[in-house]
């Protein structure tokens, strides 16, 4: 499990007094870029290399509100990684200012190049053993 | 059905190119509102009562990206309605630009007045009817 | 004078209960896109033809919040343009919910192809002859 | 003078492959925000005791651009604080990664409780000393 704190901003607030929802999706992207910082591979180096990883799915519950100026933690795991061509991550919001479990969430993800999928056993085999490394779930790897 | 026709805007994109994948997020609330002002009881008029309707669940499936300038037509169904207090609705993302279907998404919401659970079958009856009436779904009324 | 009118979204509030300051530079840019829309030179045609037009400088005078749910017209003016170099913008915010003019602001913009000033005399003459024919002020061409 | 570090984010790009400017805006009050968790006085305080400060005026200049991943040092000085009802900030948007400055900034504010403007020195004379305190200034406090 790789964790990311991030402080609710007050213009992520709306007129409910809460954390506007599509903001979670962006603290999810905050926390992937963050994770691949940490596995020693970033987002930018893949870019520059010519592979994109768009969204290609999300789902997201909401629980509990986050309010401006909580902290909280995102608690993410990736739940699968298929043959280097789908990446599926899980994740948990933890208020720690209340601590509360807000929201949880799961995004799925190709791998492009040039606009064509990928897989990254062959495009970028390095990056592909540090997923096959960090992933948790059963169906990452015979 | 109902329709909200929006043009993606420069803002929105990210430097994949494409519109960023939270936006979508938004535009699906913007497509509430419009949807609530054609049936004849407008978001502001609701939150003016008292009551707001956050969401609970969202589920988006991306399938070709939207670019910037793009005009994108939202159809939008109330897929559920349950007895007042539960709300389903799902959207499809059209691109009229490139007539390409480009994503679908689903959202629930709930009914909320001083922070609490309601029925809007009790607590806001007009919008209750029109809601039932705008259902296609099985669920709605027996 | 060239007029955009804009919705103001749920999503675009704050908890202060209005629309949060930042959006108001977002506006600016969707009326530049519908201006060009307007005078027949689009900005995705000027970024396909390779050049692009970045802020350089923005003021904004904030009088009176704009609400939820309020209609604004944003008044858009060409107040300089330099020798195809540099435009100047100023830009009027008239909430028609409530008749109030909202804010005031300017934007200024230069003009870049592959990374590099150009002016848009000799890059792009279309664009140069209907800039020069829309600026309104006193400094655009002798 | 404080500093607010800030990452730059992957959903603040735009198509251009920079950080699209309304960021900067939404940064600039990070900043502020974090400047007075700093001071001992956090806005989430100020607010809960009935007093919002708006942004009632701003100024951006933008240098050079920020890239995605870059890591950027707000540096935040106090200029102007006016008998407790007018607050002046400047901005300097220095990238570490590039060791560039990006940017400078001003933005001025009010105070309002009740929708109506008050002095800080009656309605928070705590906060009012601390900002006087801090403020750099020449027009401060005679």
């Amino acid at each position: 499990m790789f964790t990311y704190i991030r402080k609710a901003q007050y213009h992520e607030t709306d007129q409910m007094g809460v954390i506007h929802h599509a903001n979670y999706v962006r603290w999810m992207e905050e926390a992937r870029v963050a994770f691949m910082d940490e596995i020693g591979f970033s987002y930018r180096k893949m870019e520059e290399s010519g592979v994109v990883s768009p969204v290609t799915a999300l789902t997201v519950e909401y629980r509990r509100p986050v309010h401006f100026d909580d902290t909280v933690e995102l608690r993410l795991r990736i739940v699968k990684y298929d043959h280097g061509v789908a990446l599926e991550l899980s994740y948990a919001f933890f208020d720690l200012t209340t601590s509360t479990l807000c929201a949880s969430a799961v995004s799925r993800h190709c791998f492009l190049k040039n606009g064509r999928p990928v897989s990254l056993r062959r495009t970028l085999p390095a990056l592909d053993t540090l997923l096959t490394g960090a992933c948790e779930g059963n169906d990452a790897e015979p």
